[in-house]
């Protein structure tokens, strides 16, 4: 392990119809905003070479998926499974974890999704780092639709997308910089962590 | 079992600042909508001998509470834990349960405070009725903050309360009314399995 | 409706092993053992016209998957997804419900299969029927591996198969009269219901 | 911050009978083998000064609960609700958090808890540091009751003991061997975050 190269963030993701793409891709970009971290988009439908090499490399993997009908996609659950073999081996470790999630509905059991995806990470004895916002919207004078973390996640970032909104049109800006904001925060944790790493190797 | 009594609807609720005592109102004036059925509200702050005589009658009972921290209030819990004697004479058993919770925040982890209270209900060996309603406010064309079910809550009812709203001016009417839909729906229920005892017990 | 008719019960399941197969044919049989009800299983690997039409006309659903890696099987949770379809006609409204799982772990996050299971349920407005078991195996000096829910669950049924068992030797015998106790406790209460709703509508 | 210094661990827990004191008191054993790491207990039943001054300094809080009705206790949410207030002010944020739970059935709903005691940790922007074990107990042939992490437990540590069991008697050797392992995998982490921290700062 090499103190000085860039941490590399993994963002394992799938998408139905574009919307979870691109808050995929503001979590990314989110993480390439932490000094010292490069970040990477996996599109799990397709269980490659490249895809589990790309994850066994990276210091920090940051699932996401739609929630349909109250849980992960099945896509999405296809790769959790496929990973037992990783598993198996332990071969995920120590390594940062995080989640998130879009949905049409405000609430629509998201929260099961970002707790399914969080025993995941535990059962690859990962360590789960929360969205570490405040909820905002909170007050009916100063809150805003607009407003970071609007849906009032913790466990990860959701977004919500109309049910007749195109992957354009949605999520708003406000879900996307949430998502940017839980790149950037797993990216600077994965970080803290590889310095901590090297100076224990080095006591 | 007399079928041609009403049916009784307890509402067991426990409310810090008076917005979950409007949605636990809103909930027994909908059971009292149903044919057939009557409703009393129980504040669980008090653990009395009527309380537990008015639930240990009770064809149904429906559990509120905050979410706090992410989790039921701990009056609410307190009363959980004291139920565990009611528990081990399975004196709730087949009685129907449901559930609805209140938070500043959109999600604000009601979704967990839902299941926790179904987990209650299972342990009782009740059977849960769920809200019934698909989301509202999912559409960016037609969806409103005043359609029924906005929050997209489907275990029970959700209601948001933002952190500088009265209880005279929190929930909001929309929430109040998915409250009302929740407390007849399960009275219907209610109603339902009790005809069909007694049909049973006279073949 | 008709009230003199068998109540039908579709065990609507998937299994990886045979395991998950086995508990299923149990909670079919649990089923049958009640007067007036009928079971079928349905393997959802395949998402026949067949499957659908049965689901549609069954009076409850009782939903069975493996555990894998803390959630529902992929193959569960494409036919989870695909019965959004249903679910936009609210097609399952009113229907019964109830769940099962099996894994290698004692515990192994199979709640969380369970509660999702229920989520499920929910999102289709259906009546979730908990397990209305005592916990057994509780006691040092009286409980026992043999125990009816031995596991502890209440939500629904649990079953435990070792990882190096076949399917002829797990889930054990406690396991499967646990799962046949859920497949009769189901089929009673929608004959219940469907007693209860032709008295409603000759009233 | 001093990276000289010990990294304190707080073991933040209630106990109604003696056998959550005991997993309590394995956690902090377990925490006091890192090198570089002290740890405290705090009964959570007292709400004092001294608690709260001694979590505001600690750099890991491991919360631990009994699971009473398939939630967390009413004194230990007593607690969460109280830490509200530290909360608004993000007091614990980026903090390290584990949790564990003790109940007398195998299941019993514990990972109810467990995920209660996650999204609490969220809610506060702490990092959740899971139990890293594979499940034992898991095997026909060499599985054993005697196995760490016999429970198959993921997000933290599950302790059982029999309702007839006296805490001198109970949790069994198992679990309170594999509390000890939760402890000293949290204060590890967060010897690691604090290295890596200095190291940040002398960039």
């Amino acid at each position: 392990m090499d103190a000085q190269a860039d941490v590399e963030v993994a963002v394992a993701y799938h998408s139905g119809y574009g919307h979870t793409k691109r808050q995929a891709r503001a979590v990314a970009a989110g993480a390439r905003q932490a000094t010292g971290a490069s970040a990477v988009l996996y599109d799990v439908t397709e269980l490659s070479e490249e895809l589990w090499e790309g994850l066994a490399q990276a210091d920090a993997i940051i699932f996401g998926t739609p929630t349909y009908m109250g849980s992960q996609s099945s896509v999405f659950q296809a790769f959790a499974e496929a990973s037992g073999a990783v598993w198996a081996a332990q071969g995920w470790k120590d390594k940062v974890a995080a989640g998130f999630t879009n949905s049409a509905g405000v609430n629509g059991d998201k929260l099961n999704v970002l707790t399914s995806l969080s025993l995941l990470a535990a059962q690859h004895g990962m360590h789960w780092v929360s969205l570490g916002l405040p909820p905002g919207w909170l007050y009916s004078s100063t809150g805003s639709v607009e407003d970071l973390n609007r849906l009032g996640g913790f466990v990860g970032a959701m977004a919500q997308s109309p049910s007749d909104a195109a992957a354009s049109a949605a999520p708003s800006e406000a879900d996307l910089r949430t998502a940017e904001h839980l790149g950037r925060r797993v990216a600077e944790v994965a970080v803290q962590l590889r310095h901590g790493a090297a100076l224990l190797v080095h006591q």
